[in-house]
């Protein structure tokens, strides 16, 4: 299991078939950097052009169509002091015809990282109630994935079921995601680090940050999924991107159907009758192109009725 | 502030300006009973036809059309041993053309609820690992509201501004939820209690069964809403009630806007600013005609930037 | 087969179960007047509160639940000079974000009728190319139906199984309407006329005026349908309600395959096979909470496979 | 303006950067032949994978980002005497959970093409009242586009503001439709001709076929739009590429109102003026993940105000 310190240097605004970067053997971990959402690195300097670059992509030995690509967030850490937002919740998350009742057009708002005490504060509002906000810190990666079907190279503005612009929350340190694997090496990309991020990006944006990142892969060889799968500490969860919602949901709903059946060794009439009970939906980004929607159960009742991930 | 004990004897199916059933003033509290989903009472009897019959409606002294009923549940509590769901995952949650790898069409389970350990076993599956399950309870109400507006009388089945079978599985004991008032009285109605749901109510149930129900109404005099919002210990909610998901979300999210512009005393940039960092979204029920969305924000975050509800 | 003629005094903005206001036989012809959507009569003079105030219901002798109401338009004639329409196209219909270039809020501009030329021109447009627009005109109902299922009273916004607010333009003179009955007599109301409108009513309104109307209602005792259903001199048609406008879709396409299984002795293999290559589809309503669309199928085409209304 | 000639020997199944087959001036013409659906010729034999395989790209000299392509398609005619569709309308048209009614899983029917009659029979339904199909011939392509922006590879089952798998009924023999050039050359594909198709793709073919493509490509320097637009002798219109139905209103809209102002000399008042009574749409592909809506306005209407394009 060797583990490689990659120095990016070109980047990626769509996930696709691109020149791998680095080729590594199952098991491997890979430390490297992502720029922000913006293309500026961990200095604050702009050095790629914008819209969620990508580092990568990272060649997975032995990876083939139908496998699967496991990956897992060894570290997520934001890399400097400042951060930025949007400031203006969008309009397709808003009612129709819906105004907000203030003008300043601000579109990127700075935020400050205390890494002491794990915060995040906007900076400029010492007038209003929310300059007071220490924002407890959560760092996730809003975008990553393999490269797509069908020779497909699909904007990072975007996700479907290659991974891509997801943008949720829980996509932290110690999760793994598993992603289906549509060419040879799988090609996992990986940027658009969030210091801290709301349920659905609605303001377009999280706390967009340049990142230290660790990650692992691994291939499940033989093994094929429609839709990214996760897994943590408590919950299996299944990753829809579609719009509208109704759509990633009915994606979410139906692959945790078959993670429950293909990887907890349970039948399909138990999977029913438990999900309609059990089942948990976080809302993932509901401002791209694609929504997102996850479907979780949660581990722990998995194991009361003796159903273990094999 | 009169404690009214009321036993139902009369069930609507639609939500409307129906005949009150008794009239209380405001800080009043109400202890009556709620069949089932399918119409049976505390016996198991079948005494009214099924679909979400709704006890009330009451009326509350003094209400008017632009005013605020305030609901809180102080006790919901199933009333009897067995309770039921259906046990296929429904077709609209699922890929289009998904079919579930079983023929047995059991559309109604039967589910035991033990009371000395709060928890619920569906009955009939020795076999299987589901009937290991011993599920924890959190009673929830499923379906309530208020007459709706332009002299409307709304199904049950459905949902809208003025609340109704919104199915969200933080309707528990202890919640506030606050309706805007339609018709004189506001005309509350309540019914669909569910021992237990997985969110979105995926199955087309709960653990459906009868309750004794506990709650008292408050009157916002003069306070317009445009959405059922609601308070518990953690967060400040408003609710969304539309197809597709996205526009529920689009309610939801403006709602939560105006309720923490109005009642929080905070500036709408202040909220722009802090919705898009920390809004948090549950999934209610995405079975019916109108799927359900609840935007979130928590009190803890509110109180640190020295906002409390006024 | 008896002709009414009924002079309204009493109006409705939800279809319900009113009391009728005649009660005819299967057959007979009514020639009454309807309200513009905002309530004002033959004479531009308010009456009744807007909202597409309804004339009715009519009860229809012998109609039960399960049978189907059938209207045909025999008579749409706008009888005023003036109508009206707002002028500018609804958020609902246009890009996020989208802004109309001119600040002019105009949400009620009037049209001048034109009889003896049969066109309608906007007024008080001079300077513009617009006030030299002469639009055809093509009387149509936006809005009628049947009293709906479950005790229900429907916002005549709106639209469901039991009609209401579809705005489709080609519910015009000669057209035959089939209903779903949900309620003894059915109770048919009727208003909402439109000198022409463009599809999809994407301002919102058409050209909102009053009407002469004069209908004949049938029953089809025994014959029971999901959805509106329509008959012209071209087409058969079913209607969807709903939203998205996908959905309303998937009710439009599968109640279109019931008709023509039922009413024209067509196998569902052929169905299929002939509504791949030759189904149409218009839009209807898509301002409104239900959107509404069509599915067609050329009589032409029916009849050159041999296939007839039975 | 030269006539070239051009066998295509690669195929591509995604829209996308290419390298060009061919580099033509704006004004020439290009005579060439599409595969089928499935990645069949002339003479019926499979050459290359199926999935609206495209012909192309074509490189338009002098075309940059910001540009618009203009195509005119001066002749589309099947060459080959079967064509074939599938069966059984899509599931995502149909009410959820609802079933065909016959299990004949028939996924592939061919057609038989009649040019001296210009009709399509089914073929194999001769029990069949199907079997009497004799459906004019309205030859069509299905897929055309230009390469997307930001790099990215879309493929032939969807469509986005590049153009792609629209399947759009009007896009005959005669239609000039244009695109947003967003790459050097602009990089035009062709493929996916239908004999005919019904409205929707709902069976999710039309009578797929190869073709004899004769276009024009012209390149309008410095002009930029969004979306697809298209101009035929009776209709300007715009063309809306998204999930749900709803947005594909909203871009096709949007986009006419542009269309109207920025051609044919309209200001934006009078646009929606005359959108609101005038526009008509017209349904696309409702099977692919992107659906398509058409927005579309009468020429003699405009011609009426003294509208004409610039």
């Amino acid at each position: 299991m060797a583990h490689h310190h990659f120095v990016p240097e070109t980047y990626h605004t769509a996930i696709g078939a691109h020149d791998p970067v680095l080729s590594v053997a199952s098991g491997d971990t890979i430390s490297t950097t992502t720029v922000d959402a913006g293309g500026s690195d961990a200095t604050g300097k702009p050095i790629t052009p914008g819209g969620n670059p990508q580092t990568g992509p990272f060649y997975l030995e032995g990876a083939e169509p139908g496998d699967t690509l496991a990956v897992t967030f060894d570290k997520l850490a934001p890399n400097r002091k400042i951060g930025y937002t949007s400031g203006v919740v969008a309009a397709n998350v808003l009612d129709f015809g819906y105004r907000p009742e203030f003008d300043d057009d601000r579109n990127r708002l700075d935020w400050e990282i205390d890494f002491e005490n794990n915060t995040a504060t906007p900076v400029g509002f010492d007038d209003l109630p929310v300059g007071r906000l220490r924002l407890p810190l959560k760092p996730m990666v809003g975008c990553f994935g393999v490269a797509p079907p069908r020779g497909q190279a699909i904007s990072t503005a975007t996700s479907d079921t290659h991974g891509g612009n997801m943008d949720y929350r829980e996509f932290v340190q110690g999760v793994t995601v598993f992603l289906p694997v549509f060419v040879e090496g799988g090609l996992f990309h990986v940027g658009d680090g969030h210091a801290v991020q709301g349920d659905g990006e609605i303001v377009g944006t999280g706390i967009e940050i340049s990142f230290d990142v660790t990650f692992t892969l691994r291939l499940l060889k033989g093994k094929t999924i429609q839709w990214p799968r996760a897994i943590n500490e408590t919950h299996a969860m299944a990753v829809g991107n579609a719009r509208p919602l109704d759509q990633a949901t009915q994606h979410a709903t139906t692959e945790l159907i078959r993670f429950l059946q293909d990887d907890f060794g349970l039948d399909a009439r138990s999977v029913h009758v438990l999900m309609g009970q059990a089942v948990e939906y976080d809302v993932g980004n509901v401002y791209d192109p694609a929504y997102t929607m996850v479907g979780k159960m949660p581990l722990e009742i998995l194991e009361s009725i003796g159903a273990t991930r094999q």
